[in-house]
């Protein structure tokens, strides 16, 4: 089958074999996006070699769990040890001998076939058509978000970045009746946030409402969005880190001590929340699909997804 | 009055005008003690002008509230306006133009006499001696750390810094019933948490507990020591910073976000926990003094405060 290979920070396209691992359910993929986070393993981010690729929907063919065969699928991520006492309460998201889908110990989801623990899969509603179904993941992150801070329709929320993961994060803390302000450089990325009615601001426009915010999402994975938040954030204010950053990061310790402030990481969220708001289409993803590539086109797909501007792209096997 | 001053970053003992702003109490200081951040202060840090020092116990001479008058206490150094929804809320800790007692906008501590707004200062329990209760404001930074986060008995623990706040941290948070190491490097500091049944370890066999710990508090404002705590908190684990660090910190966001860590500012603490711990005399401070000088020969006990090894070190007007 075809799989999008990184090995020694170069991606190609390569004939490998098919999956075989019988304990686990075979999915064909119908669709798979690309991630920023794909961009930074072909950088050599988390020293992964293999298939990358972690957000798709796909169609099961075989499974030890004979009642998903022939269902449409999206899939949780990371794959537990199942043993630990994270794993046995259900979350596998931090098992210390977890893999992870196209990231870590795991073949990814742009190839014709994956493979993942029947637990991890999720079937998808009927009127969900792939296009969206793509975004389950991305979309479970932002509402990850909302696991790991409480947000009240009292909080004024700041969204930093107009990236994919900015505009889903905005448009889910802004179902929370939350006010909401979203913060990019780019004037066509704000506009899918302003169709939704949320207020946008650029880093200028926004830089003169310091210490002004309850919440704010860095989702812009650069060092100045994180200083900026800081800045935003009115004391006992809560930051919520949803981008890794380029490098390490400076951080105003002095600042987070004396106005004790909370800086909170945030990585995945879980499939659920996401697939009742793409089933009830509370958010617009069709507006942040920017281009579509056969899966033999996936070395330029990867190029494309890099260009500034683009948002998301999406492969087909 | 005698009062130890910093003016353009030079410590003098100089005499200066009595306070006598009729709105606030006068209070005779007893006994003052020298912070970490007296010793900033002097180095620049918040580009303080005036007379330093924020730890006191001391007696009220005159008092809007004559209740007051006669009576031993000591004082929260937040001074806030009284007016905002903070202050009028009964917490003026973040109030946006309070006044810090030895800090900011208000001559402190290490004089004579000093003033601040009545609702600042609490009576002294008779079975506290002044030296004991001149580290209420520390023993409240300390206390203040449950504020921040809740701490279970299941909890384990880690505080790293052997000098006073650490070892104030390590003993309140002890207290608790959660599992707790206190690190350092000096093994005479640690034996004060080991003579409480705290137990310690050394930078090096701290760095073997890898990812074990729920909550790590640092309190040794030094980068290698935020370092260590990132490195050994459990996914999903919270770390306390307590103190302000010397410039700015290198964060690695990507450990951060990976492992969900929270990062969570912690300044002033509430002064009833930690007069209540004093009243029952539930914390060893005795240990904690190193040396006592009379407030003319305050320059030198700076000096004496900022040499390693040393303690705290108390100054009698």
């Amino acid at each position: 089958m075809l799989a999008l290979r990184v090995e020694k920070k170069s991606v190609s396209v390569k004939e490998v074999e098919k999956p075989d691992r019988a304990d686990e359910a075979l999915v064909r993929v119908l669709l798979s996006g690309i991630c920023n986070t794909d961009l930074e393993i072909a950088r050599g981010y988390a020293g992964f070699k293999g298939t990358i690729g972690h957000e798709f929907v796909g169609v099961v063919e075989e499974s030890p769990n004979h009642t998903l065969v022939g269902r449409r699928v999206v899939g949780e991520i990371n794959a537990g040890c199942g043993k630990c006492d994270l794993c046995r309460a259900g979350d596998s998201r931090h098992c210390a001998s977890r893999t992870v889908l196209g990231i870590h110990g795991r073949d990814g989801a742009h190839a014709e076939f994956l493979q993942l623990p029947t637990v991890n899969l999720l079937p998808v509603p009927a009127n969900v058509p792939n296009e969206h179904a793509v975004f389950t993941e991305p979309l479970a992150a932002a509402c990850g978000v909302l696991e790991r801070v409480s947000i009240s329709k009292s909080d004024r929320v700041a969204v930093i970045g107009d990236g994919k993961l900015g505009l889903l994060c905005a448009q889910v803390l802004a179902l929370t009746g939350a006010s909401l302000l979203l913060i990019g450089k780019h004037s066509s990325k704000l506009r899918i946030a302003e169709r939704r009615g949320i207020e946008t601001a650029t880093p200028k426009q926004a830089a003169k409402r310091s210490k002004q915010f309850d919440v704010v999402v860095e989702a812009s994975g650069a060092a100045a969005g994180f200083a900026l938040a800081l800045d935003l954030l009115r004391p006992k204010g809560r930051l919520v880190l949803k981008s890794t950053f380029h490098g390490k990061t400076e951080m105003d310790t002095t600042r987070v001590v004396v106005d004790e402030i909370s800086i909170i990481g945030s990585r995945c969220g879980r499939f659920t929340p996401a697939l009742e708001l793409l089933k009830k289409d509370a958010v617009d993803v069709d507006s942040l699909i920017s281009e579509e590539y056969a899966l033999s086109k996936g070395v330029h797909a990867m190029r494309r997804a890099g260009v500034k501007g683009v948002l998301k792209v999406l492969l087909r096997p």
